[in-house]
């Protein structure tokens, strides 16, 4: 396209999420050397991640690391590494062990975190599902939960032993309850000998009017339906009031139980505000059309720590497609600019949403159409499939569900990290 | 056999390693009542551990919850905790969370961890391989240690990060040894721009004359043949004299490196003198040709706990077919008892070892037979497939195997518990 020069600009990329990898790959052909940076050496498919959590998945399912992913790309090379500030003046990041990173361009892509909303002390209450470990301390919780059970002789105690919260009814709440009560209802009944898992509660909570708020007309009843039938309680317009080590509060209502997941909120990391750049309430940058920061047009940002409202009522949910469309039309503005070619503003292409809730249950909207039950799920299968960033995750994810489909037996029940005592040094009780 | 009047004897098995879990297995249709107590809710297939460590496998191959094994086993009742001490006198063992359990019969069965001789200041230098969180941990040095490599200036430091030292020339560092090797030569080569990864050192140190001692007659020259051709270094005859967090001291030489695994040697968990048992230096507890405790014949000991010695020349090898047939030997002779039949002194079967050394080598014993190259690396993987505890594990492996063998790119290259940062909060630099 445009003459490189002799010496090759240079896109740094920070995050290999959605976006980030999105970004990289799509400036493969281009005159331009790629260094994207990773706090995780992995890429993480997240829409599965709630599979990780209820024991259904492996991480290596789900996770590729982003070397392997841009092996074959020449002009990428990937750090380790977490960006935590920089000076835009001076076209540099600057690493968390000091090192700095001089860029021609700048691609922010860190995406989000879990968010208490000033609620700092429930984080190690309720853990949120932002990270593979995240998610193997969740599964963690939930296995160790029926063991505690299993011993305890006081039926109360037991019955909170068996009671699971999870706050919030977006798709990660809503699928994480779905997953949860199946492997209580089908996978773990033979195991045990004095509890009845099967009779396990498992409560969705939502602040607001309805589940899945932003699935649209008529889906969120349909799913609040879909769960009930098998049996998980929902609970919508209860904002979570209060919570400790025994108990959620409901406003007056306590609900007894050892076992809280959040799935209420994200915020953006707060690298926004670290660079010196405007953000929104939830730390998001907030960005011109061209997805570039204003006054910066060598800096773009995308994904969920973009705030992107240019003719929309409010800031793009955080999800998946929004990241990748955006990281691949960041690259293209760039590359715009590096031909002499005008930007031009981002547009959004809603392909729809999808939520399972269970063995051959989901809720999907894709583009007018609405589908539930049956088509749904099969739906959600094959297009989580095809999404998944590398052919060997698809076959051993394909593998693992027809496993656990058949057999209802998913394979991940390990608890590690059990307590401190987990190496083989014979520390404390495992189970404390 | 013997009429089990209205209640029936309980036998606390103490362990669900290969042989708890066996014995546990040969008392499924007895008149008796079953209690295994773990610390772990998991068996795992310790043979294969040193693939997790390799990133060939994830946990859930080679691990499988010990109540999920035993669900359909009616008689079977699975406890998570640690037994710490006992009254034997009273025929009662405690829990580390300070419950009792009562039994008729004890089978200990509690395995052994590693051991540093004396030189604990070297557990947080050296990990060792017993646990899948120990496995974890040197996964995740390993790979950590190419990422440290790949932004490191000076080339001295960069060599540091560049060697591995396995201390111990047993199976089980072989078998490290060869793997690590082999996925610096073949899988890690194309992710890296700056480093060659084929040229890492791998360093095998054992102390004595001859690695895979027990292997005996000519195989121990062929396996360090074996690890010699794919270019890990053998050193033979040369004890670790110290360590620190940049190198290892061999007498007189120093060799640097970053990443020293513990491969030496390993005792029994302290569960014997915990019960006031007679034990050898290794923490051992010297069984009775039964494996019976010397009065107390109501107390087996079985596998890496136990020290049989009758008619050898010194105790068993901690392996797992020697526990495995000590666990079924046990409920035997418990049977026998309870049959009022005599008991049987224990005899072990040897039928043979086996060791990996890369991609299509292998050394084996079999018999009087003595196998080297492709025939006993094929060997293996029917063997250890066949040995995997349950169906879908097999499965599994197999096609992790396969996809391993085919593609040279094993899956699971994920680093956790990245530092300390791990999860979603965004603390502090990931690679630190």
């Amino acid at each position: 396209m445009t003459d490189p020069g002799p010496a090759q600009p240079t896109v740094v990329i920070v995050g290999g999420g959605f976006g980030g990898l999105k970004a990289a790959r799509a400036l493969a052909e281009a005159p331009v050397r790629v260094v994207l940076v990773d706090r995780q050496n992995h890429h993480l498919f997240q829409p599965l991640l709630y599979q990780v959590a209820s024991a259904t998945l492996s991480p290596a399912d789900i996770a590729a690391p982003i070397r392997h992913i841009l092996r074959t790309q020449e002009n990428a090379e990937v750090v380790l590494g977490e960006v935590i500030s920089g000076d835009l003046a001076a076209r540099q990041v600057r690493l968390a062990d000091g090192r700095d990173l001089a860029y021609d361009f700048l691609i922010l892509a860190a995406g989000s975190r879990s968010s208490y909303f000033g609620r700092d002390d429930w984080a190690g209450l309720a853990p949120g599902l932002k990270t593979l470990e995240d998610a193997l301390e969740i599964r963690r919780r939930f296995l160790l939960a029926f063991e505690r059970a299993e011993r305890e002789e006081d039926p109360e105690i037991r019955r909170e032993w068996l009671t699971f919260v999870i706050v919030g009814g977006g798709a990660t709440g809503v699928e994480l309850a779905g997953t949860l009560k199946e492997t209580s209802r089908l996978s773990l009944p033979r195991d045990f000998r004095r509890i009845r898992t099967d009779r396990a509660r498992v409560i969705l909570v939502e602040a607001g009017p309805s589940i899945l708020a932003n699935f649209g007309s008529g889906l969120s009843e349909k799913a609040v339906d879909g769960l009930e039938r098998i049996g998980v309680e929902v609970r919508l317009g209860q904002p979570i009031t209060g919570m400790d080590d025994r108990a959620v509060q409901l406003g007056g209502e306590r609900i007894p139980t050892r076992t809280i997941i959040w799935a209420a909120g994200v915020s953006a990391v707060p690298l926004g505000a670290g660079l010196g750049l405007p953000v929104d309430r939830l730390g998001r940058v907030i960005v011109a059309p061209d997805l570039s920061v204003p006054g910066h047009p060598e800096v773009f940002v995308v994904g969920d720590l973009a705030a992107f409202t240019h003719g929309l009522n409010g800031p793009l949910p955080g999800v998946a497609p929004v990241a990748i469309q955006q990281g691949a039309w960041a690259a293209e503005n760039l590359l715009a600019t590096l031909a002499n070619r005008p930007r031009r503003p981002f547009r959004y292409r809603d392909k729809g949403s999808m939520a399972t809730l269970g063995r051959g249950r989901a809720v999907a909207r894709v583009g007018g159409l609405s589908f539930t039950g049956y088509p749904a799920w099969l739906a959600w299968l094959f297009i989580h499939l095809m999404l998944l960033v590398d052919f060997r995750s698809r076959v051993f994810v394909f593998f693992e569900w027809l496993w656990a489909y058949l057999t209802t037996q998913p394979r991940a029940r390990l608890i590690l990290r059990n307590g401190d005592q987990a190496s083989s040094k014979g520390r404390s009780d495992g189970a404390d």
